[in-house]
């Protein structure tokens, strides 16, 4: 049985003009070489495992498919893509549960009882490996798609951690309010997976990350209910929503989670700069006191990726023309969404490109994985890896991580290129994201090998393991030894451990 | 011996036309009848602990006299306070040691393997009871006025725990920077202190609490060091600054705390005006987007208190006419202090009260305890308590606290007064602050028992147990038994568990 593994359900055809210059720009021989499917082959779920979980849950509420059990077994991650495409993942979990919220707390001291482990499944959008199974043991997937409360009070909302992003922000939307929070996953990741990655959307700089539009959450473990006091601040040490942010659900299901409320719709004003340098940019940036909702600054390479493959229309050359007169064609693309009040970083070294990059990118904001699926179709592994540093170690972290990649690259000698950008801003420093191509045989060695130079070239120069994407199994190997202790002391004996 | 227990040196003589007000005003006849000294009889720290504390430490890091251990034993709470005055602590600890940063984590693997328990004591201003020892173990304090680094980055600075924030803030003002945290215990509280309570400042609404201002700290436990990396966010899950924040010093002594700083020095604007009443004051406040710095609403009592106390001159009494011929005598007192942008909330059924009462009390803000040390000793027991809890809660919860005040009061037939401001603002809601002062037999009983259903009456209304002042052992034995099990197994074998 085959099954699709990429992201969302864009076929990227909408980025053909890209995908042309990028063959061209690298001589990639670029033809569709993978339809994006996965064959698998997994044994049935065994009778005595069925039979012991309709001892406790209906048959609605539990799906024991092959396809089920597959799709809710991996991420989105490239790695997870390719153990998926080469038939490389361990296991699958054995059943998907879909409870409702009255049956959570019932459903985990029974897993529990019968020594079941559980993953807690959301958007499914992932990329930090924390939804893969992995042991000998009983292991089911808990999805909280039927978790769908909406209750708006005093400035904030009660939410059911199953709601997607966008339906929530539809809900809100309708009041004449918004949650603020936008990640590229909006259109299918949950609320409550916000929270248990420690999310942070696209307008950040003005909304805050998840961490600051917390109120409080529910959560059901298997030793009880945890539940914040729903309040404007305390300080009774660590609270529910203190272990569930970030907590890779490990901590509890979270059943509900309230999340302020910010007066919408917005005025938006759209700009884009073209700075000299990548590091003019930078510096532009680390100059300001408050930012623009949306500040996103391209390398040189990025912006090079933006400018021209952006099409060859009669509007677009002239544009390339008019920056190339003007000597910027090397620059550092920067565009900017402005909310309500209008803040720009200081203009030395750059000229204007008007408001049409911006209002383009913000048109496609959720719609990149397309791009990078048509990508794996034509046999290409496209990855990203994003860390957070303060501004006097971002410059050189950038540089040693390119570094890193080229010398790898070289080394090997596999085709790859390697382009960042800076997607998040704060006063001490920022979020530099990157984005990576690779091509070459024994992809998902060639992938793990180079994450890994990557991670360690991010620690190595001032930058966290992740700034957004949650620590999973992927990144946790690369924490502390005695924090991860201290955050294991944490984990709920079903939905904690190491799987 | 006898040693001074109230809270810094001021002896109230500031506050003489207040003493008198408040004595007519409910015909208290006050005469000082406590020198606000207790008089202490502990047992010397047996030989062997000398000897064995000696064998890893030097005679200048530790400190055995019956002052210094007597005085690490308590905080400034009204309750430990009355336990000092009327010989009721159960017992004080056995040493107290002062080590520098390089000796803290040799220290505390010896403590440990000795089976000392250890008490983190910063600048003593705990109201929370977090300081108090109990059981009957080895227990010493180990204090951290040594911690004193000083490293300013970009737009953030390292600092030593054991820095007074007077001095922290001294030091970054020397930057043309401030770094914003105003409690009221300004003077005498330290920065690892104001971590470890989860503190936060009279100009949290411009600047936030102390969560919003920590970039990480550097924690030492008797398992290894935890330090955060120096990074603007990132989303690993639990980090070590999540576990010092409210902690108590319970998971870790912190010895570095990186704080953002910000520019400095801001523009003051005082206003003040006087609602209708307490009720309109706070509809008025729970409708504004954005708030002044300070926002100090009064209910109708503080306000007299306010208004009547503040002496007896042309200019006061002239304005007092001015107030009635308004018709605002019984009105609500706010005071505002903006920082550079000018915020005011509506001004509906209110009157300007012109600048001075602002400004008066910006003068006072960290002199308060002055007129509590003067009721002190005029053999009153003053008090107060904060909450915090959604505007739609706020207002039950008011009504509700002062009935049980009083029904207390008059079942009991004490003398006593209960009186009320909004401290804190935030878009969902804000932090209620309860001064109450009580006069009768048995004063510790009394207190106690008032506390505990002041506390419970919060909660019955949605309030938090508290809103900024830690939760210590007077807090802890009001929250989920579940959430403190989880709590407790973050806390560090010589630093935790109970006491």
């Amino acid at each position: 049985m085959r099954v699709p593994v990429l992201y969302g359900q864009d076929d990227g055809k909408g980025f053909q003009n890209e995908i042309r210059y990028i063959s061209g720009r690298f001589q990639w021989d670029l033809k569709q070489d993978w339809d994006g499917q996965a064959e698998i082959d997994f044994p049935d779920t065994p009778e005595e495992i069925r039979k012991e979980l309709l001892g406790f849950l209906t048959p609605e509420e539990i799906d024991f498919s092959l396809e089920a059990r597959f799709l809710h077994s991996l991420g989105k991650s490239s790695p997870e893509i390719l153990m998926a495409k080469h038939g490389k993942l361990s296991r699958i979990v054995d059943a998907v549960i879909y409870p409702k919220e009255e049956r959570v707390q019932a459903l985990l001291s029974d897993l529990l009882k019968h020594d079941y482990r559980a993953i807690i499944y959301g958007g499914g959008t992932s990329v930090s490996g924390s939804l893969l199974p992995f042991g000998k043991g009983k292991i089911v997937s808990i999805d909280t798609k039927n978790l769908r409360k909406f209750d708006a009070r005093e400035n904030f909302a009660i939410v059911g951690s199953g709601l997607r992003g966008v339906e929530a922000e539809r809900a809100v939307n309708k009041l004449g309010l918004t949650f603020g929070n936008f990640p590229e996953s909006f259109l299918h990741s949950t609320v409550g997976g916000w929270v248990s990655t420690k999310a942070t959307g696209q307008e950040s700089n003005y909304y805050g990350g998840i961490e600051n539009m917390l109120l409080g959450v529910k959560m059901e473990t298997s030793q009880g209910t945890l539940h914040d006091d729903l309040v404007p601040r305390e300080s009774a040490g660590l609270q529910p929503k203190d272990m569930a942010l970030g907590g890779d659900g490990k901590n509890g299901l979270i059943t509900e989670v309230a999340l302020k409320t910010f007066p919408g719709p917005v005025n938006r004003y759209f700009q884009s700069r073209i700075y000299n340098s990548f590091y003019d940019g930078i510096m532009a940036l680390s100059r300001m006191r408050v930012f623009p909702a949306v500040a996103r600054l391209s390398d040189e390479m990025e912006t090079e990726f933006a400018l021209m493959g952006a099409g060859d229309s009669a509007s677009i050359r002239f544009f390339r023309k008019y920056i190339s007169l003007r000597g910027y064609s090397k620059g550092a693309l920067l565009i900017i969404v402005n909310n309500n009040h209008v803040v720009l970083p200081e203009h030395k070294y750059s000229m204007s490109a008007g408001s049409r990059p911006a209002k383009s990118w913000y048109k496609g904001r959720y719609a990149r994985p397309g791009l990078a699926n048509i990508l794996w179709k034509s046999g290409l592994v496209p990855d990203t890896l994003e860390t957070s540093a303060t501004w006097g170690n971002i410059w050189k972290l950038y540089t040693e991580t390119r570094k890193a990649f080229y010398d790898f690259k070289n080394g090997q000698g596999f085709q790859g290129e390697i382009m960042a950008h800076i997607s998040h801003l704060y006063r001490q420093g920022a979020c530099i994201y990157f984005t990576f191509i690779l091509k070459g045989d024994d992809e998902l060695e060639l992938l793990q090998e180079t994450r890994d130079r990557l991670i360690r070239t991010f620690m190595a120069n001032g930058g966290s393991v992740t700034h957004h994407h949650g620590k999973g199994k992927f990144f946790s190997q690369y924490m502390d030894p005695l924090l991860l202790r201290q955050q294991a002391s944490y984990e709920d004996p079903l939905l904690g451990g190491d799987r």
